[in-house]
């Protein structure tokens, strides 16, 4: 087990995760929530835009992507778990574009394939060692619309 | 029409869009390779290196997605067409790890939905003042592997 899950909360060792990788850092991501078991995650818009004054679609796409992940390491953190965590596919759908700081909310997909393991991730990382999962990401806008929705599939192998 | 398409080369002005937006230039991609219909794109390691010391999903799909905008970008360019170039939406398969300076190669897809325009692309938006376009994107690696394939949708609007 790695020691930074024992020594400090899952959500600081989210947020140090983070800002220990060069091109994630650089789109300075923040926690801004993690509750009921959705994550939430920010970026400004200055270090996330592009030629046409609105957010980059790889910084939307890296950030949806982060917060699925994001979700697997806190769910797995929180029961005291410590995983490589990688992700396997995924498909986005660039819907609005984004003139306000980049906000994406992440849940787990219960409902689809592997839906029981969804819903017990460390007990089934525990019995298997290794548990596939699936994230459902949206890049929700201050006016209720929706920029950018991400379905993606990660593999959590236990250390 | 843009006048720094008229007064760089594409090339150029591609190399220049990419180094003018924050979260693209903080990835220091480079236009490695521009020929028959194929871009190639690169990337430092360094830059881009995850917590498992391989490169970030989201770098790679970030400048998979570039690369598929640039070849409309460059196509358009050539022709002497300036255009608002979009991604729509896109498919990412993660296959390998990336331990090496990151590299990837797009090529526009004119098999599928779409190809006739694919063929000739500034003609379409000069015709019609929009075009779909669909680009593949791959990550070779030094060894022959592929360390991850996307599909992507892009739509370009004549400005």
């Amino acid at each position: 087990m790695d020691t930074h899950v024992s020594t400090q909360t899952p959500l600081a060792a989210l947020s140090a995760h983070l800002a220990g990788m060069p091109p994630v850092a650089a789109m300075q991501p923040q926690v801004l929530e993690w509750r009921d078991g959705m994550l939430c995650l920010g970026a400004p818009l200055a270090a996330n835009v592009n030629d046409k004054g609105c957010a980059f679609g790889g910084s939307l796409c890296s950030l949806m992507t982060i917060a699925g992940w994001g979700i697997g390491f806190l769910q797995l953190a929180e029961a005291g778990l410590d995983a490589d965590i990688y992700v396997a596919d995924s498909r986005i759908r660039y819907l609005k574009p984004v003139y306000e700081d980049l906000r994406v909310e992440a849940r787990l997909d219960i409902a689809g394939e592997g839906a029981a393991d969804a819903l017990d991730l460390a007990g089934a990382l525990r019995a298997r060692g290794r548990v596939n999962f699936r994230v459902e990401s949206r890049a929700p806008l201050a006016d209720g619309g929706v920029a950018a929705v991400l379905g993606a599939r990660y593999v959590a192998i236990a250390r």
